[in-house]
């Protein structure tokens, strides 16, 4: 299954889960995607950003994308094959596609500045991994510092038509999706779905400016399910009240460093993962900010049942 | 009156208001800072950041900051001296102390890596404005890319008496807080008040880890006064459900760019400035942008009552 | 006097020169400015990146382009205004035009990554200063970390028509001189001078690939033009003997940092500056340093007599 | 055999010799490992920066890195193995050290900032490959943005006993050496070999400084063990002559981008590399370029037969 021209709804971007002793966990792996399964997510990343890639050796990348890709059956599998040079980018792309997966995510490397180096780049990554492999355009400049106008984004999707989905991560980036949506309606650029990322901190209003649903990790991926349904049926104010109603653990889990910790403990406490684990190097939570969670679900609670979780032993 | 060694409670940053023709309106001026007076403010900053100061010639900073010193009256007025070079920032602090500013705020320039010369660069600056002047030191990594860690702080407050205020804007930056305020605790650092900034997007958490207040510019600067009290006061479910019913709105605003043109389009909604006009170059907001904030505050208007606002004609 | 549009030749970069005490040097400045009429600079360039315009306050910064001014009398002098704001930007352009400066130099802020940003920015800053206000845009990656593309400085220039010069400081950038002078052959944009900096390190192939002329500050500004000249005559290999035999000199005053003492130095040396002074902050150099200059300065003196400076008490 | 504690002498960098059809080139691994030993080189690194390692598969990497090993006998040879992850890292290490590397060679991820950060990278690094393989501390600002004072380098040095060598690039860096080195007469750290890099644009007076020899990659090694030999056997002025010679050609494969393919070019035209090709992406030179190159060469013949070669046809 290929990654589909119109993408939409939401694409969780799916942690890896480790054992205490560092090792995968494969049993979490399967909880995880028979959870996005059953939550109506509409397809699931792995290998990005924050799947902690760069702390697996290339056997394990390989073996946690193709477990998640047999679990998930029917769902499109996207892996992240970002890396240094084109020669593993294009290593891992053909080795994930042979497996079934149904597209490639390729972030940009620091040191891109200009216009045409960002083009030319993209062109070059092409070729490297094949124009007949989906690939999703990853635009995220707070932690890239590469930042991509939506001109550059147009000449990318127009000129490289393997260029399937654009993963929106750009802060701040309403104006952005405004301005693709309303050159695609004018025909002034062929349709480019947009999902959005940055822990969906503005996916209220991106989904009202246009935006074709989230890929991002929050740990409630169910939220943002219920949150884009509710807005693409135009039940605003629904959608409003349930995301504003996560928006302090959000939030929370947003910060950089740390906030992987935060997804994995909740995700944990949630019984998706058997364990909170991360490999070295990492930002360890601390008791204090172990107890803030705590409190922001018990929080959370008072408005959506599904953060009522078993008491902390 | 110079700035206390104890400084806590909210020092608003204020923004310079602008007649539509782009001309300093005074009046403004004087009803924001009756305003901040009225509120429970125990201070504010002018010329910050978000205060459009490079926009300003010299005579018109003068200008600007002279009038909130003398509006002010008896609240300590911290002013912005933050330049590329010493002598224009000694030269701008000597002539604000002058008329009677409680202290200057310097922020780092962008070209700083190492502990040393950070730590060099304050040195510096204190030989440039001289030791008796109070000193408020910003730490703001996102925007300008400096990190400090919590023993460079340490070092610039211990080698520099003149350091009275921590601005903190760290993003992470809980724990930030918790290990200066643990060495405060444990005599291993003298007292050094933080009142935090980032728009105050993790304020709820900050004063539960010892912040001492905040000093950001957010359009709610009663709301702020309202977190810290009852924080202070251990009201901590109250102090959390004041803050949540404002993060919606505070998230938005907090936006690179766009931000600044919200927040003086919230304030002169809220009747406190004439105009909401930038100079350029700013970021306008689209009317899309608008009808996004007036979606908020009438979302907000159903906890706040300070958010139901006239209707815009 | 206004920069010429067909500007070609040497345009030194003045230092700015200090007593021992900090004050500026009047009759330093007379004598640089005297030295560079007599060896043959088309014109020159003060308050520039290595003029210590930073240190300078308000009217100090005046005064010294105003003597300069005088002194050139039938010289062009540019006047460098980079300055964090418009305002400040407008204001010392509009007084040393009225002082008689012939055009002004803008760099960009660091800020800047995309194409349509930089565009921006200088379609803004001459909004700011006036579209009749000659100005020399500085291409200077390394140090402002602002990419320009070939693309882009035509769409400057095109769009801007008081863009009167590049001083081009690219690194590498002997492929960009090709591109930009061939579209000027080619009818693909308007003439445009190309000025090298970069302390000269490649003024050789420079000139070869097109460049007009040096605007740098290495000092010995006699040589450079010394290589234009000759390079212009066709006398390529004496061009490139005179450009070797300075090369390790030229090296060394060009790390960052100590370099400027290094030019500072060798200008008091060679009788042009009464003191080597720097104002704070100063990199100085060490005793080590100063015996490796006066190293390569003996060296230098078998090639080249006017590196035979009277010795060090 | 493991790299030495007192490593000194020329360590060239080596580049990756490919076919015109991008396969490896295997014999001119072998030329280029036998001309470095006859050369009197110490011992050589391979996969460094500008070794393509990102352009090379996982395979490729082991393959070329063995081949040198076994070629080089008697010689040391580092292999670099900067990873985005410590499990590659980690991996490639055990494979090569697996294979008789002396040592490997670890640069700074460009996100490092603060001193701790420098320091605990660098602990975490040694966690993953193991306190008993040798590594050098590469320390290149300009490439990696990650600044390191003599304080950070002596804590990574004293803290970590298998840091067995700084390869010292700094710009400008003579001071950083004599620091060190300073430091260790005094017997305020222990001894720390330093050979330079940055293409030796400074090796002469970095020998002078201090300094142990040269670890970079231009074109004529031979130059260097000769600078480094006339420099330790106190022939001060035959050392510059030699190295002045070669200023010019080596300022001009100093160039970002080009560089590599400058060296290529270079090494090819000495009849080490079959071919001057470099893989995708590369920068690749101008027939403008290459003549300036072979003028180059041919001013340098003047001064080093070495560089009198056959025309190209």
């Amino acid at each position: 299954m290929r990654l589909p021209a119109d993408a939409r709804g939401v694409y969780p971007i799916a942690p890896t889960p480790f054992h205490e002793d560092g090792r995968i966990d494969h049993a979490s792996i399967d909880r995880l995607v028979d959870f996005y399964l059953a939550i109506g997510a509409s397809g699931l990343t792995v290998l990005g950003q924050l799947g902690e890639a760069p702390k697996l050796e290339h056997a394990e990348s390989l073996d946690v994308a193709t477990r998640m890709i047999r679990r998930a059956a029917a769902l499109p599998v996207v892996v992240g094959v970002s890396a240094p040079g084109f020669a593993a980018m294009r290593a891992l792309t053909r080795e994930v596609m042979e497996r079934g997966a149904a597209g490639v995510m390729i972030a940009p490397p620091h040191t891109l500045r200009t216009d045409e180096q960002i083009v030319g780049y993209y062109r070059q990554a092409v070729q490297a991994i094949g124009d007949d492999v989906p690939f999703v355009l990853q635009d995220y400049p707070l932690t890239f510092s590469v930042q991509m106008t939506p001109t550059v984004i147009r000449r990318i999707h127009t000129e490289l038509p393997s260029c399937t989905m654009l993963k929106h991560e750009d802060w701040p980036g309403l104006e952005k999706i405004s301005t693709l949506k309303a050159w695609v309606a004018e025909g002034a650029m062929r349709a480019l779905p947009i999902l959005v990322g940055n822990n969906a901190l503005f996916l209220d209003y991106e989904m009202e400016r246009g935006a074709d649903g989230a890929n991002t990790g929050y740990a409630f991926p169910d939220m943002l399910v219920g949150v884009v349904r509710l807005s693409q049926a135009g039940q605003r104010e629904a959608a409003h009240d349930l995301f504003d109603a996560h928006l302090p653990l959000l939030r929370y889990e947003q910060q950089p460093g740390v906030g992987l910790s935060v997804r994995k403990y909740l995700l944990h406490r949630r019984g998706l993962l058997s364990s909170p684990a991360l490999r070295v190097p990492a930002t360890p939570m601390s008791a204090t900010a172990q107890a803030e969670v705590e409190h922001l679900l018990a929080r959370l609670a008072r408005h959506d049942a599904r953060a009522r979780l078993a008491q902390v032993a």
